[in-house]
């Protein structure tokens, strides 16, 4: 296909208004990275206007800003209900430019006038102490991606079209963040995008060339390979070439319309005839100098298209008379002074192109999704729940009956379309599959007889891309809607990088009241570390819980449901709740039921609590001993221990706490779902030995208990990054938390205890070396431990 | 390019003889799950024979089994040096399968003989507790990739085809792992491969189709489509698709003659003809079913070429008696006695196709790196250590003296070419760019004018992937190599997961005699959480350090060099280490030289000590606080601290204690470099008041020392996920971890003195005030901080 033509239908009058537009955020961007005075320049520049510290990005910005004014021209023309994801979020000057410049800044932001005083203070507050940070963040009007960290921007620009068929989603990519693992994966999300109930994406693929110090590896491709690769990810490339502006104006304003002619094309085959061809959906190929109308060249150096012009261009113009006349001829070559007015208010051909109300891309609710955010319908949980008539007495699969509750979620919603299943083909492994009875995965591809439950309408996302589920659910979230990503708990690493961007946003957005309250972030980590004796030492990984807890306490909760119905509870609760980061985790294998829903009920929302029928401990007096228990696999393990201790030392006085809310553990004032001293002590006694079983690293129990009193006799085990191809029951040995190596710390840690109860400690042994002998014979646990069940 | 033909040079005799190889290799697979008797059916098959507990992936077994045979034959055929990087690591009975066949299995398993008892072993074993594990592991003779968690094998690949010219890496990528990111972006790490010093890369893409449960996507797109892609990619396509065995057989041999000439052609244009045209470098497209050979269809449902070939296509064969027939006449239909005699050992016609000694893929020393290891010429550190008279008299930016240190390291490698630097384009930024006067950046791509340092023979690796620098570090080391990779700190979490594989691999190799130690992967972190002030909130982020320190404590080493010279030190200590992997994070900005080289090393040496000079305590008695730090920042601020304190409070004991290696802190039964009791206690006393200052999260200095006595002392500053774009003071008194707070710390924690010391209390709350006051005015750090130096 030929480039779009330069011949597009721009009048003149269009095109110098288009110009201008740009020509002032150009204006606003190197005014934000310099000035602090004089931002209209009615005086002569001195350096004394200048900021003594140069921050920010001006490499990207200028391409930003044309893309937001071709933007706003086609949003003005064609109505459109749009909004912009800025992969090169570094460019914050552009974007803040364009939203004061549309007025959407200073509806946000009332002090930041759109005139010079607000001009002073947008140009000030950037980068600044007590300013507004130096990329596109959440105190960005019209934002949804900080563009920080790079790699997102597409994931997160398909999440926020899926189920809005209104919605166009255009997505800045720079030529950087295109050699990205994440980003080169989710270019092939358009095979998961329903033309008819979601959006459409329109990438802008940016390559100005160069990233920090090199060239980009996209840049420098031949075209034909360059087309082939595009082709290849499914979309038809639609060039636009050029340093000139007016030229590249009007290949720019052709390449839009013809991009969205195509798009309105594609949806009105789908939607109106019912074509089921996947469409080869546009994509803008932009180059464009680096630093475009930058300094051409500083200190004898060429900078406007190269890798020079990334951040600023002219670093000492306080010092250097020369950078200073090189900023003073800059800043007016965008002649500002037909830009503005003597007030400094943007002129009528500056805003000519700019849309409306809620169509300006700073104002579109869709990117403060808490405006649109409806609560999930979500079941009575007493109709899933499992009959317990005592604890012990069943075995569910708990992600099995969580996969029946979401599948009544995913037919409550099937006509509201807010609710997504994501996961990297984990959903049938995580046994989740209920979910299929409501609606299917999401597919576009070719289908085949053999295939099940692809649908082309379908709301469950999977793709073996972590990266590409995180960034779906992310734009999910930030636009409004609801989700949960169920993933192996070892893998969930892949994304800790992005889980930590997107909890600094939520922890920012906490302080800015225009930001409304999304949904919150549902992980639900099953096949995890004690389970995945049959994949391995690679699968084993307990990490992303510690990995989570270092980061604002605010936003981030950890559960740790030991049975089926508080896995539901816990469920509940986690899709109900905002502004969190929720992660839980639960298996799917049989577990024993402990917990009637009621009680479940209870105990959840206590966190934390005394499991009172599976000790022997005397109310009337302290426990001799705690054994404390977080995780199904551990809390197994502590009831089995219990039991043991119950027959073989009956005058023991034992104390059974589950733990499922990990965050309980910490003092109230550094977590608030920590506990006061005195509730912490009214569950694990200030003095007595605490045998702590928990399902992951063992000193995080000590990370987040260490400040309590009695905290000396606190003795945990856990996940001690010992593993291998083996049974369930010999990880849990390998690793120290057996129910038999917790007696025998029982009988090490309760003072006198050692010398009568030496015979039980060596029945214990015993065991442990007949279950080592076992396995290695018979390839299975141990019969009793495999036939092992509760007994009161 | 049309397929390969069919019509490939084989004879009918060398066909059937690598059919009988395959054959082989998949009743090997198929018994490696199923049975542990009766190894070769000389008796009926009954369900005693069979594991109780069947594990394993066979869906991807023969398609590896078939690239094996092939691979075997182009070896023998054409006297190549080649290993294999099998992305479906899941597929271990497929690689062990053929390791047994070839006999590199009994060289390194003596008790795994090659005959009926070593077979009956070699099934038994696999994924059985006491066994091997059930994916390629270290365990396997011939890998450097595990392939449990998918996404890493092309970078692998590359890796360690890199400056070694007469290797052939081949690399099986399923169709599954392609999805990911680190998958996709690795693609273009063609780009980076110099045809004259480095090895070649034959990717082999296996199209099986689907994954647990899904159609895989590049299996799903239109033939056209997928070329499109591949040639986007850089590479030219050669298709194998069927699966009838003979057929595919012959193209198989046709395409991989085809690949090689081709791979052959272009590094002979390039070595002898000075070629420099980028090649389109081979790809083949194998398309075969999953599962292929095995049980068509299991209760009526078809499985052969579907995604119930997976894992265990008959699960019940124990108990289930048309399970047990299936399973039967699957393994018949291979026809193992004429593939095995009465003996069990492989027949002559089976093992025709395999090459010999070190060429055989289990042998090949490549894979086993540390046998090729040599130790790296690394420079006398006086060189580059810079002058220290007195401390805090001069500053210098670390990494950049690092980068001379580095250059001489690459010059000193200049013919040996067995040392890379690989980063994500922050070489420059992160201030080594001295390395440039050695060696260019690696680059395959077009060139311009105005690029710097570009070099075709460039063995500095920049790409925006952390990934692919991870991917290419690990494989370079892995076979044998050195390296470092140079990194912003908050955003090398994106490799998380990456470096998680890589340590376990490393911990089960200690176990392993036949693996040989290699080069350990050192990471500089610099760019670090305190300096990244302005680029903002998404920048800042010190977890990595708590991420590693969970992991195994023989591999893991964590270092917070405070100044030049101890960043020199730890950084040549770490060139010369073997098996770890260790974290340095130092920053790059004008920092404080505090030590000599000769103080520098030995207080390297011991990992923390007491800075004598910086405190104010009479040695004859026990110091009434210590001041503690690690990391450069706090370093500073706590010597700032201690000189308020020497003004302020004069009278006061006050020790300062500095802390380099940060696993010092635990207890020595915990990690190798840990303190015994005593130790510990010279450095911090037993019960005075601790204030310490630490880079990171504070609570992980706790994690580390929550055993200690005095531990309840223990006062901790650090980042506590605090931070915009603002000035490099304002991060630390943001995270009160200045030092004006500091010095508060003390008075409120050493007894008796809040009364007497009130007023200077006061001032240093007054200057905490000032400061944010003048911050928000001038946009700098008040003066008195900015020109802050130590005085004696």
């Amino acid at each position: 296909m030929p480039d779009a033509p330069a011949s597009a239908p721009l009048t003149d009058e269009e095109l110098e208004a288009l110009n201008a537009h740009w020509r002032a955020a150009n204006y606003l961007a190197v005014g934000q990275i310099y000035l602090m005075a004089n931002p209209l320049l009615h005086e002569p520049l001195r350096p004394e206007h200048v900021k003594p510290r140069l921050l920010g990005h001006w490499g990207t910005s200028p391409g930003l800003n044309l893309v937001h004014t071709h933007l706003n021209r086609v949003i003005g023309a064609r109505g459109l209900d749009a909004i912009c994801v800025w992969g090169p979020g570094h460019g914050g000057p552009s974007v803040l430019a364009n939203s004061w410049l549309e007025g959407s800044y200073t509806e946000t932001y009332p002090n930041v006038t759109r005139d010079a005083a607000g001009m002073r203070r947008l140009f000030q507050q950037f980068s600044f102490p007590g300013g507004v940070p130096s990329h596109v963040a959440p105190e960005t009007p019209g934002s949804i991606h900080e563009g920080g960290e790079l790699g997102y921007s597409l994931s997160h620009a398909y999440g926020a079209a899926l189920d809005n068929p209104g919605l166009l989603v255009a997505c800045v990519i720079g030529d950087g963040e295109a050699e990205t693992g994440p980003l080169a994966a989710s270019w092939h999300a358009n095979k998961f995008l329903d033309p008819v109930h979601d959006g459409a994406v329109l990438p802008i693929l940016h390559l100005n060339g160069y990233k920090i110090a090199n060239p980009a590896v996209l840049a420098r491709l031949p075209r034909a390979e360059l087309d082939a690769l595009l082709r290849g990810y499914g979309h038809e490339p639609i060039h636009v070439t050029g340093d000139d502006p007016l030229t590249v104006h009007r290949a720019m304003a052709a390449a839009m319309d013809t991009a969205l002619d195509r798009i309105a094309a594609f949806q009105e085959a789908a939607r109106e005839r019912g074509a089921t061809t996947r469409p080869a959906w546009p994509v803008i190929v932009l180059r464009t100098p680096k630093g475009w109308t930058g300094p051409a060249e500083v200190d004898g150096l060429p900078v406007e298209g190269t890798w020079r012009a990334h951040q600023v261009p002219l670093s000492e113009v306080r010092t250097n008379p020369e950078h200073l006349r090189q900023l003073d001829a800059w800043l007016r070559s965008y002649r500002p002074a037909e830009l503005f007015d003597d007030q400094g208010r943007p002129r009528p051909q500056v805003l000519a192109c700019v849309p409306a109300g809620a169509r300006r891309l700073g104002a579109n609710p869709h990117a403060n999704g808490g405006l649109l955010l409806r609560d999930l319908p979500l079941p009575d949980l007493r109709t899933f729940a499992v009959a317990v008539d005592r604890p012990g007495n069943t075995l569910h699969e708990p992600t099995r009956v969580l996969g029946a509750l979401l599948e009544q979620v995913m037919a409550d919603t099937a006509d509201r379309r807010d609710f997504r299943l994501v996961g990297p083909d984990e959903t049938a492994s995580n046994r989740l599959q209920a979910v299929y009875g409501a609606t299917g995965k999401a597919w576009q591809a070719e289908v085949l007889d053999v295939d099940e439950h692809l649908d082309r309408h379908g709301r469950v996302m999977e793709i073996l891309s972590e990266h590409t589920c995180q960034g779906w659910l992310e734009g999910y979230l930030l636009t409004g809607r609801h989700g949960l990503f169920s993933c192996y708990e070892a893998f969930v690493h892949i994304v800790d990088s992005m889980v930590n961007q997107h909890v600094k946003w939520l922890r920012t957005t906490r302080a800015l009241p225009w930001r409304r309250p999304i949904a919150s972030l549902n992980y639900l980590l099953t096949s995890h570390v004690w389970r995945q004796d049959h994949n391995g030492f690679s699968h084993q990984d307990p990490g992303f819980i510690d990995h989570i807890l270092n980061k604002a306490p605010e936003v981030v909760r950890v559960y740790l449901p030991p049975d089926t119905n508080t896995l539901l509870s816990v469920a509940d609760h986690a899709l109900r709740s905002k502004d969190y980061v929720n992660v839980v985790v639960a298996g799917k294998q049989p577990t024993f039921d402990w917990l009637s829903m009621d009680a479940a009920q209870a105990h959840c929302a206590r966190g934390a609590g005394i499991w009172e029928w599976a000790g022997t401990e005397d109310r009337r007096r302290e426990p001799d001993v705690v054994l404390a228990c977080a995780g199904d696999v551990p809390t197994q393990e502590v009831v089995a221990a219990a039991q043991l201790l119950r027959h073989h030392l009956p005058q023991l006085a034992v104390r059974v706490v589950n733990v499922v809310d990990l965050a309980r553990l910490l003092p109230n004032d550094e977590h608030p779902h920590g506990m006061s001293e005195p509730q912490y002590h009214a569950l694990f006694t200030p003095d007595k030995p605490v045998i702590f079983a928990y399902h992951g690293y063992p000193w995080l129990i000590h990370r987040l208990a260490y400040r309590r009193t009695g905290h000396r006799n606190l003795h945990v085990r856990g996940y001690k990054e010992i593993g291998t191809t083996t049974t369930p029951f010999d990880m849990v040995v390998a690793n120290d938390l057996d129910r038999y190596r917790l007696v025998m710390d029982v009988i090490d840690r309760v003072p006198g205890l050692a010398v009568p109860a030496a015979p039980v400690r060596q029945v214990m042994e015993d065991t442990r070396l007949r279950h080592h002998a076992w396995i290695r014979e018979h390839g299975t646990d141990l019969p009793e431990v495999a036939d092992w069940a509760w007994e009161e």
